[in-house]
Parts: structure tokens; C-alpha cells; sequence
């Protein structure tokens, strides 16, 4: 027979936010009210009382936020994260027994009875006794503040090696010279595939051919030859010091820079001599190179993240980190994650943002989704994900939504690439402008968090390697030059929408989002809000036609009245300037823009709309 | 910095069944086949292999069961319960490096390739020693095995003292000798309020009124008298040896007795004077009796689970139930729980089904949802419902709905009731024959346990105390005397209802249950499905008019193919059986019967049939 040890009365149930029962954080970013739920239940008709307390880990000191009821059962606080880092909260609920005996004296003083002893009974209370003795308390969960960049970023990708003069190899130098292209079209990190020195055995050919002529750069992925690996730079690149002064110099203009890192190793890294019991070795002694038969990758050679010295490996690659943090970077793209060890990454994270918590982590993760959800769990701050791929108005409605929900919301942040330098999908491959405008515009306003691969991207490269996804000529196996000036670039159009991503709140975050329904099939309508700044995107999914329609807004969603007109302020053309009932024409042609950005607002004047056609829009 | 510690690849979620992560038991009963799934995420493509571990609690030796994949990163595996009490279960899951090593063979041999050292290290592959490093595990989770009746019984609730001779208060022995009636209807479980002494002081009298006349024999919850407590039996029903042969008496005719446990004290129980602090005590030195201003109920004195000796007055009650296991009850219908501490219940179910793990513990909590929920979680076997107040067929489509919705059928078990001593339901009060069949047959065939608070309810009394919704000249005030052989008694139809619900296994469920749309509003359709049993009920809820229209059913619920013909069987008649599409007409008189029973089964013939009117059902 066993002893009660619990006699604590309120059960504290369904914490939201919540990621797997507390197993892993919950993310938010520096500035966010932190909405805490749960149910409180207790036996009897007593008065229940709660808190959420919080603090930053390794604070001794809790703070407390109210708890206050909503229905059935369901409670509410919130707090503010105001520092980055790792923080914690729980809940603590107790019967409120001062409050228990008010509303008893109050019930009592109504039925016309005595309370004489009830007031007694007060008096003599000591609640704060009584409530220490028997609060019920949650466990401890994690949140992850990070700072405001990992919720809303515009990322911009390019290879230093073609950003020299004609037919050099490009340096750190030049591409500090053209910063200011960069910055000029809005972007606030710039992303650098593999700066390391790129291995000789094996070295690839351009189109990924299997032998390189002499004077072929090689594919920066095959990291690693005698001068060093993943904490050296390739020479022909520039030195640490030209990186260092890169960065602040980016810096100053708004830019963040961001490495690429792709745990695996040429045949001529450093490690493949010092640590060969860190490869797979085959029964032959030679070492395992990467294969999906029938397709076999000889410069590239993985680790065995389940080898004896597993802990000194871990250990070596956590420190590539901690290096690249020492020279002032702050943001990591890593690439395929998903082929390393999901518990290497949640330890891995968990370390260097113990000790840089502003690091941002973003998972170059195309695989199942469960696998992509498990490194956000993991800790990656953000992820690529299918948008790549979405198309359709039902398949974007369909994903951006999953995306939004609870619990997904609160660990996966969705970051959207219409390229990337291994995929050149199959609707830009016929180069229509219209449909990389789309494809920008939809990426840049579904998600706060979007990147685009350049210049390919806005000077709309679209030539596919026969039977392949990918670029012809691609950069990843050989030098290019681009023509930054051409006429056509989309840099203007870019720099537009990346203002209107500056200038909206709404635009910032990529889970107040609501759907619009739209008589013409081929438009797409969307609005995002947050606090009162309300955006409403409506795009031409056709990039052949002209496609006009009524555009049926969700008066809660854009928060207008039943009948009460709003004003819809164009932020692109910033002219025009009229009001709507809940229901608005919209005309794009494709030739022009295939997209039109709103800010909505509800009309001053608040007046009563007769005419539901008094607003109409024409692109 | 940390020393990562943990090394395994692949992560176990989402497993269910489940209750809170894990927190609270899964319930089951003996002979169920308990169908885990749970997701299996692991980086790479590596073959992934787990299995499901299992054993009764307390045995050393885990049991086995393959996991088999389902789609998107899902696994599933089963396994049967075959004894009653605690068990527990897990999920192993591990990279099958045998598998991924014969696939990479298939592959290179597939493109032509050498796989001379691929077939070396399959020689050399100690799959179990690998195996056994890297094995990751889940948390290991409870569930409770309930004996059969756990999940399928019938119960009939009467008041002992009504059941003597004409003027006398009736005895044990007096029921033992009606026990025929209540076997014949077919109810298996035989409930009765509590039965012990009934307390003199502030003693109510009939209605519910404050003063007793002379004679008056009280609540049957004002427990406990100088005589005894709620170890005691009440001297006028008889004496414990009776309460032991009236026990074995029904078990020998299929019935179990269930004994009312209602953890209160009246001011004459012998705790009062024996443990006074095990009550709440005013500031005047009086005991506080209970009370909901401007009720007062001067009879009953709440314990208070909190008080100093809380671990006494706990065990002493946890030691109630033991008393009545050690005289041969098996079954307690717990009077109002949710006025008691909800841990207490948790410590208390547990130590008692530890011992005694065949007991079932009905929750008579009628109060807010996550109130009622906690308490199933808690321990409770089956619980009271608002069945009692839902009426339409929206209402009860959209709470049977619920009921059957996981996680909440893990570990919430429906008792439906169409009356209690405490509840003559507004619509029963017109007294009309339709209705309290109509009542009958939907607590019967929409939930496996049922119960009616009889003979009331078979003699369809129905005139309320004015402006309450409870009976006039109650029972649980005075005796009463019933005129059990009345010719318009219901007691036929119950036994032909109780007698369709032990022929049919989808009826001993609560679950898999489907609803069908029907022309006319007044015809609520459902089906219920275990393995090959099927059984579809048509019910009229409009008590006045007959009402006639094509029901159509759903293929899938009655396991019929699109225009393939089916067989229904009327089980209250027995006499009819024709075939149908998915389309049948039923046209139901409630001056006869408001609903109707049938089996259906494909047609062995499954012969196409033309007309969608060759099934007509006339009543």
C-alpha cells in the first residue's frame, strides 16, 4: 500500500505553446508577447488562481503574469521576451481561498443570511500561508529567443568566384565593392556558398562532368584540401581578414553575412589524414565516398556521425561554429542536414547558442516532412521547404496554411526560395518575366523569411541542363559573368517589394495570414495583418493572361465592418488611394505586373458604401 | 561546453494511443488487440526497423511485436491484452543496417555495378551487436486492462427499501427475491444507493423538505449513524452476510452488484467525533455542513481532503472500497467526485485496482467537461454523461461524435442514462410512452454502457417535484411502492433491446460508429461495426407523428460496395429480411415503436440490384 504524496487540488493541462509535450523549445524573436494557455481544473466550485512565471535560463529569479480565465476552464497570460537567448516558463495554479470566501460572503449577503462568521473567517485567513503550502506546478518549458531576423529576412545568394573581372577568379574585394547592389535592392543577408578551398582529387568538370580541365574551380561543396578545411579560406577567395572586413563592411549597409556549412570532406581534407576513423571505411581500406547508385560522388567523402570517436568529432565540427562566430559571422546556411545526425544538430545548436544566441541556423532540408520538422525541433532557426515547388493556388493555399498552424507554427519557420543553385524549377525554364515576378512576389509575401539565388534570379537565367532541374553552365562547377546592369533585371521590381516587406509589420510575419476568395480562378488572394497594419496581396497565377475579377474580402480578416468601407493604398505605385466595400475589383495583366500589394484600411470617415463596384483596380 | 551524450539516429513520436504524453493510462479492456502507431524519423535513407515492447506490469520479461511502416515516416504494429490489470508499452526503433546494406546490393547490381565489397561487409555485418548500441526508446506508457464490463454493461439502479412488502422497508432479501425481474430484462450490473445507516440529525424529509416526521427514513447520502459509517450496513436492509448472499445470489444469475460510495458524513457518523479534523471547521468551532447559498444542507458534512491528517483520511477511504472488495463487490458508482480531490482519485483507483484490478468505478460527475475528463483520466472506469439533456439529433450526432474522437475514447468511457433518482429530464416529464423508448433505445445502442434508474423508469413515472427537474415524492426521501407486474410496463421492450445488444458485438462498442443522412428530420440513422457485425438503428425522435423517408446509408459503415444489395434483419422482430441498395425507406410509428434494430450483411448473393425501393420498412 502506498503513502498519497500530492494533495495539490488544481491540475494544470494543454500548456499552449507547447512542441511535443515540452520535449523541445518553442521559438519566438526578441520583442514578442509570449501568449501562454492551459487549462486549470479543479474539483468543487472553489476559486482557482494561476500564474505563468518565466525568466531567462539561468536567472534565479522567476517573473509572474497573471493568469486570467477565459472559457471553460481555459486560461490566458503573456509576457515579453526582451533579450535573445534561451528562456523557460511554467505554470503555477492554486485554489484562491480568500476569493473562494468573497464570493461565498457575497452569495450568502444575497440569500439575506449571516455572514458574520464568513467575515471572521476572512479576517483570519492567511491566504499566503495556504497557497504556498499547495500550488500546483507544470513543468519547465523552453523558448528560444532569437533576434528579429530570423522571423523576417531577405536573403540574397551568390558565388564570390563570379563576381570578379572578366574571366578571375572573384575575391571578398570585389564583392565588397558591389555591396551596395545588394543592399540597394533591400536584402539583408547575403549568403556565400563554401568559402574553403575546394579539393583536387576527383574534381569535377562544368555541368558536374566527371573530369575537370586544368583551371576548372571545382564545386565548393568538395571542402578541404592541403592548406586546410573548414576553418580555412580558399586562398583564391581572399583571406580571413578580407571575410572579417567584408562583414562589417556589409554590416554597415544592413547586410548580414551568411556561410555555407556542408558537414562533409574532400578526399584532400585535412581530417581524411588526421581522423580516418571519422569516414566509413570499406573492407578494402579504402575510404567511402557518397553514392546513390547509380550515381557516385568520389570528391565528396561523408562522416560516420555513429564512429568510436564520435564525441571528438562532434566536438571538432561544433567548433567550425565557433570559429566562423570569431570572425564576426552570425547567420549559417547548413547544408543537407538531414543527412547528419538529428541528435547532433539538437546538441550541436544547443551549445553555440548557449554561447551566441543570436546565431541563426537555416536547414537546406528538401526530404520528408517529418524529417524537416525534426530539425526545427532539433533547433534550426529556419528552414527551406516546398515552396519551391507549389504552384497552384490550392497547392500554396493548402501549404502555407499546414505552415501557420499550432504546433508547427511555434518550432518550423518557413523560409521561400523560388531558385536556388541547385534547382532551377520547371516553370521559370521557359523565362517567361512574369512568371519569376510572381514567383518573387509570392515568396517574399507568403513568407516574411524568403531568399533568392542572384543575379541568376533577377536576370531571370533560365536555361535548364537537358533533363535536369538544374542550371545549364551552373556556377557550382565553373566560373560566370554576369551582366549586372542588364536593362531587363528585375532589381527595381525586387527593390519595390522589399520595401513594401520594410514598410509593413503585416509583411514581417508569416503566420496572421487569411485567404480571400476571388471569382476569377487565376487570382490568388491573400492578406496578412498584425496588430493594425493590414496587407492585402492579390496575384495573376496565369502569366499568359490578363484575368480580372471581384476579390471577396473576409471583413474580420482585413478588419473591417459588415457594409463599412475600407481604403486600399497601392505600395507599389503609392498613388492610388479609394475605398471598398468588402468586395473589390482587380484587373492584372501579366505584361505589366502580375501582382498588386495593398495596405488596407478601414475609412476614417467610416461611411456606408451603396455601390459594391466604387472600388476597381486595372494593372 | 557539454559533452554530447546520446548518439542514436532515429527519434520516436507521435505515438498513440496516448493521454497527455504519456501522463495518464491508455484504458483497454481484456481480449482488446491495442493497435500502436507511432512516427519513426531518422536523417538519411538508411532502412529503419522497431518494434513495439509490451508486458503486464511487473513482469521482468518485455514481449515483442514488429513494427510495420505505413506512409509519410508512420508505423504500426499490435498487440492482444489477455489478463486484466496494468500494463505497459514502448517503442524500440533502430537503423537496420542489414536491410540498408542489401538494398545499396540491389541497387548497384541493378545499375550494372560491382558489389563484390558490398557482399564482404554483409559477411562481416554483426547487425545484433550494432544493433544493441544504437537502439533508441521511448518513454514507456501505461494502460489499463478492464475486465469485459468495463466497456459493455447494462445497469439498473433500484432503492432496496422500496422493494418489501406494502408499507415496510424493504431488505436485501426482499430483492434477492425479485432478482428474476431485473435478470429477465437483461441488465447485468445491479446498483444501489448507498447502504449504510442513515444519519438522525437535520434528517430530510419527503421532497426534499428540512424536517423529518416520525417514521421518515432519510437520504441514503446522509451516511452514518451511531451505529456505523460507510463499513456499515444499514440495520432495516439487513446485515452484511445478507449483502454477501444477495451478491453471489445475482452473480449466479449474470448480475454484479454495485455499491453507491459517496465520501460524505452526516453529523452522526462516528468520524465526526472519532477524526474532527478531518472536516472543515468554522471560526465558532461547528463543523461546516455543505452548502451553495442559498442551499443549505444541514445533513451532510464535506471531508477536507486537504487538512493537516490528509494522508489518514485518505487512506482510511481509499480502505472503503477494500472493506466492500473483502464482502464481494466488485463495482462502485462514486457519488459526486468532482467535490473531492482529483489526486486523491488517481492515488486511490491506483492502489485499489493494484490489488483488485478487475474493479470498475462509475464517476457520477455531472459538471464541466475538463472536470469530467480529469476524472477518467484519473482512474475512473466509466462516467455519467450528458446523454441526459441532449435531445436533438444534431446534439447527439455532434457528442457521441466527440466521445468517440481519440484521444478522448483512450481513456474516457460514456455511461449513457435516461433518468437517475436526481433526474426526471424535462422531456420525459409529458410522460409519454414514444419517448422513454425512444430515450431507452438511444442510451442503449449509442453507447455500450447504459444504465436506468428502474422501476421508475420502465413504469415511465414521470410527474416532477414543481419547478424542479427531479421526481415527485422521491425516493431518496420516502419509500415507495411499485406495482412491478403493470401491464403497460416497458420491461418487454428493455429485454428485447438488452437482448439485441449481447447478440451483437457492434453494439458492446462505443466507437466505430457512423451516421447516416435521411430525408425526413425526425430519422436519426446510425451504424455500429465490430469486425463482421454490423448494426444499423433508424430512430423517430419526433414522439407524436410517424414519420417515413429513405435513410442512405454511407457503403463503407455498413461494408456494403456502391450498388451492391445488403440484408437487413429486423432483431425486434426477427420476422423480416430483404435486400437494398444504399438506399433504404423506413417509415416509423411511435404509437408502435419509435426505432428500429436491424443486422445487416452483404447479400451472400451480392447480386446487383436495380430499384432503389426494394427496401421498405413499415412500422
Amino acid at each position: 500500500m502506498g503513502t498519497p504524496v500530492d494533495s495539490t487540488r488544481v491540475l494544470i493541462e494543454g500548456i499552449s505553446p507547447e512542441v511535443d509535450g515540452g520535449r523541445y523549445a518553442v521559438k519566438r524573436v526578441i520583442g514578442d508577447r509570449v501568449v501562454v494557455e492551459c487549462d486549470l481544473v479543479a474539483d468543487g466550485h472553489d476559486a482557482i488562481a494561476g500564474r505563468v512565471v518565466f525568466r531567462r535560463a539561468g536567472d534565479s529569479l522567476w517573473q509572474r503574469a497573471p493568469l486570467e480565465p477565459l472559457e471553460n476552464d481555459r486560461w490566458r497570460s503573456s509576457f515579453v521576451v526582451d533579450a535573445v537567448g534561451r528562456w523557460e516558463y511554467a505554470v503555477e495554479a492554486w485554489i484562491d481561498r480568500r476569493e473562494t470566501l468573497r464570493r461565498a460572503i457575497v452569495k450568502k449577503r444575497e440569500a439575506g443570511q449571516d455572514v458574520s462568521v464568513e467575515l471572521v473567517m476572512a479576517e483570519r485567513l492567511d491566504a499566503t500561508k495556504r497557497e504556498l503550502d499547495r500550488v500546483s506546478r507544470s513543468a519547465v518549458l523552453s523558448l528560444v529567443v532569437d533576434p528579429l531576423r530570423a522571423r523576417f529576412s531577405a536573403w540574397y545568394e551568390l558565388f564570390p568566384r563570379s563576381w570578379g573581372p572578366p574571366e578571375e577568379h572573384g575575391t571578398f574585394r570585389d564583392v565588397e565593392e558591389k555591396l551596395d547592389y545588394v543592399a540597394r535592392m533591400g536584402f539583408d543577408v547575403l549568403y556565400f556558398p563554401p568559402i574553403h578551398p575546394v579539393g583536387r582529387s576527383f574534381r569535377k568538370g562544368p555541368n558536374n562532368t566527371l573530369t575537370a580541365r586544368p583551371g576548372d574551380p571545382g564545386s565548393p561543396w568538395a571542402i578541404g584540401d592541403e592548406s586546410g578545411g573548414h576553418t580555412a579560406v580558399h586562398r583564391a577567395l581572399g583571406t580571413l581578414e578580407d571575410l572579417r572586413r567584408l562583414t562589417r563592411a556589409a554590416r554597415a549597409k544592413g547586410l548580414e553575412i551568411a556561410l555555407d556549412v556542408a558537414f562533409q570532406a574532400s578526399p584532400d581534407h585535412p581530417w581524411v589524414r588526421q581522423h580516418p576513423d571519422w569516414f566509413f571505411r570499406r573492407p578494402d581500406g579504402t575510404i567511402q565516398y557518397a553514392e546513390n547508385p547509380p550515381k557516385k560522388y568520389q570528391d565528396v567523402y561523408p562522416f560516420d556521425f555513429e564512429c568510436e570517436d564520435w564525441r571528438s568529432l562532434w566536438s571538432e565540427l561544433r567548433d567550425v561554429f565557433f570559429f566562423w562566430l570569431d570572425q564576426g559571422v552570425r547567420i549559417f546556411r547548413v547544408d543537407n542536414p538531414h543527412t547528419k545526425s538529428l541528435r547532433f544538430w539538437e546538441w550541436c545548436i544547443t551549445e553555440v547558442k548557449a554561447k551566441h544566441p543570436e546565431t541563426i541556423f537555416l536547414s537546406e532540408a528538401f526530404t520528408r516532412p517529418k524529417v524537416m520538422f525534426a530539425l526545427s525541433k532539433a533547433g534550426f532557426t529556419q528552414s527551406y521547404t516546398y515552396f519551391t515547388w507549389r504552384t497552384t493556388k490550392q497547392e500554396l493555399e493548402t501549404y502555407v496554411r499546414e505552415l501557420a498552424r499550432s504546433p508547427l507554427r511555434d518550432h518550423f519557420r518557413p523560409n521561400f526560395w523560388p531558385n536556388t543553385p541547385d534547382i532551377l524549377p520547371e516553370h521559370l525554364q521557359e523565362g517567361e518575366r512574369a512568371t519569376f515576378l510572381l514567383r518573387l512576389a509570392l515568396a517574399a509575401t507568403l513568407s516574411s523569411n524568403y531568399g533568392i539565388y542572384g543575379p541568376s534570379f533577377e536576370l531571370m537565367e533560365h536555361v535548364a541542363r537537358p533533363g535536369a532541374e538544374e542550371y545549364l553552365d551552373s556556377e557550382k562547377f565553373q566560373l560566370r559573368a554576369w551582366n549586372l546592369d542588364d536593362p531587363r533585371s528585375l532589381r527595381d521590381e525586387i527593390a519595390a517589394i522589399n520595401r513594401a516587406r520594410r514598410d509593413n509589420p503585416a509583411l514581417q510575419q508569416s503566420e496572421a495570414i487569411s485567404f480571400h476568395r476571388a471569382d476569377d480562378d487565376a487570382l490568388f488572394a491573400y492578406s496578412k495583418r498584425a496588430e493594425d497594419n493590414v496587407v492585402l496581396v492579390v496575384a495573376n497565377v496565369d502569366p499568359r493572361h490578363r484575368r480580372a475579377g471581384r476579390v471577396h474580402l473576409d471583413p474580420e480578416a482585413v478588419d473591417a465592418r459588415e457594409g463599412e468601407s475600407v481604403e486600399l493604398h497601392d505600395v507599389l505605385s503609392g498613388e492610388r488611394s479609394t475605398s471598398a466595400t468588402a468586395s473589390v475589383y482587380v484587373e492584372l495583366d501579366p505584361a505589366v505586373r502580375p501582382y498588386a500589394i495593398f495596405v488596407v484600411r478601414r475609412s476614417p470617415r467610416a461611411r456606408r458604401v451603396r455601390s459594391e463596384r466604387d472600388f476597381e483596380y486595372f494593372l
